[in-house]
């Protein structure tokens, strides 16, 4: 049977590099990392990615370590901030030692990608269950649900349903663009840094526009009306709940239509008074009282 | 099925009240939460407690939650720091909901006791596994593994062996003293200030004190002799290789050694220079080549 120290074995190439070496103190091998953050408010987020549940079972394992660190970093990109380090609790129950070579490199990827440290962990025998905790800094001040107002204009920052296109083309096993949109998701933080300066809340998209614009809504007391011809999908309406695309969501001042749109955001509808949330399509509109999860369904 | 949404509300009176409202500048309910650390330097670590390696399933779900949760704090009374607040991430499959509001009660004692936050966290379904993120300040400055030098004694702080004989009791169904030594563990904070001011190096014991005592003496560098008869055991020699204990053990200047035994500490051995770990026991003296595991078994 394969020990927890032929496990961490395999990890311990990527606590060697620091990319902030001045804030890291301490990193993986004692009790606990620590960190300096150099005045900066400390922004945090756990994300759990579970087999069968956040992915399937066939994926590689470079593909899942990735993916479960980009996911959980999304939520940072929904701040308006910054990455700067993660710890990963990992439970497991793979026998082969290349498993674990390849999910490392997984993971190695996102932290040279992300320019952010692995700074500790914990591993343990069971289903494979992968907790990613992630830690960053505001690029500017951290944008909230909570900041959305009557008159505001709301903006998507890309494209939605390439996840679910992807994931759709991978379990057909199609070799498409859009594989990677589902197996290697892009948390979007250049352009949360663009709208940090002028976001009145933000969210990033990882449980579908109409789930994730809802609490938006309900945590500012508000409601949106959506214009359904200006939503960028790929496929239909189902890209609107489905999730998985790790754009960001975001409600800003109505003078500002056209300098965002010419920044490349898509103007998708605007915030009103009256709670709930309601889609305009064709003639026709679809109201949800409760910002419902699912208003097509 | 039991929905996620009926899962969080059982959660939601965790996250009313807040200890530090002056650093906590966000808990739970948005993308991340937000925390001021006030120049501090932060101190992190991560812990898995998993249904059957960690903890067994017929155990109270209050008993489950205070017991990872304090588990996971005790890394920090081992960087000789305090807590501040903790996120989880909940992996479970139960679908009564009196087990949720009995195992948010067990957070709860432990919140109240250590008077920490709940700032986060994360829900999924699938096989009962709970990682617990900690988030403390050092006393005074972090206390490391990596300084203990030849000369320096080694100290415990408590009895080694209570945890054991409490889960051997527990199994047994029988009801006495130790069961809380095993179901309700408590980091040693009170007695990680004291030291903090003096000891070179410390560790938490939670593998065992010849295991723990190891890393000290890997990452120093140096060797350690221990004299068995000085050890606070409870039962027999199994008592320093079981862990579960989550008394600290530390090494400080000899020329103390009046003073912190008269401060309740127990002196236990000796950091030499000569690599590995040795335990005199009578006439006769054990040697462990490369600070092993188990040097009894």
């Amino acid at each position: 049977m394969i020990s927890e120290s032929d496990i961490l074995k395999c990890f311990q190439h990527l606590v060697d590099s620091t990319y902030h070496k001045d804030s890291i103190l301490l990193g993986s091998g004692d009790d606990a990392a620590v960190i300096d953050t150099q005045g900066r408010q400390l922004v945090h987020s756990v994300d759990i990615s579970k087999i069968g549940v956040h992915f399937h079972e066939s994926m590689r394992p470079e593909d899942i370590a990735y993916r479960s660190i980009t996911t959980a970093l999304s939520d940072l990109a929904g701040m308006c901030s910054f990455p700067s380090f993660i710890s990963i609790a990992l439970t497991c129950d793979i026998e082969e030692i290349s498993w674990y070579v390849k999910f490392s490199n997984g993971i190695k990827e996102a932290l040279d990608e992300f320019s952010i440290d692995l700074v500790g962990g914990d591993v343990t025998n069971g289903e494979l269950n992968i907790s990613v905790n992630v830690f960053g800094y505001p690029f500017k001040k951290p944008i909230l649900r909570n900041g959305a107002i009557p008159g505001d204009s709301i903006y998507v920052t890309g494209q939605l349903g390439k996840a679910k296109q992807g994931l759709n083309d991978w379990l057909n096993k199609k070799d498409s663009i859009y594989c990677k949109d589902f197996l290697r998701p892009k948390p979007q933080f250049q352009k949360a840094k663009e709208l940090s300066d002028f976001a009145t809340s933000c969210i990033d998209i990882s449980d579908g526009l109409i789930k994730d614009l809802g609490d938006i809504c309900k945590q500012s007391n508000v409601g949106a009306e959506l214009c359904y011809e200006d939503i960028p999908i790929l496929n239909d309406h189902k890209d609107l709940t489905h999730g998985d695309d790790y754009e960001l969501c975001f409600t800003a001042p109505c003078h500002l239509d056209d300098q965002l749109k010419s920044q490349g955001f898509f103007l998708i509808g605007k915030i009103i008074q009256k709670l709930g949330l309601s889609v305009k399509k064709g003639g026709s509109e679809i109201t949800f009282e409760k910002n419902g999860w699912d208003p097509f369904e």
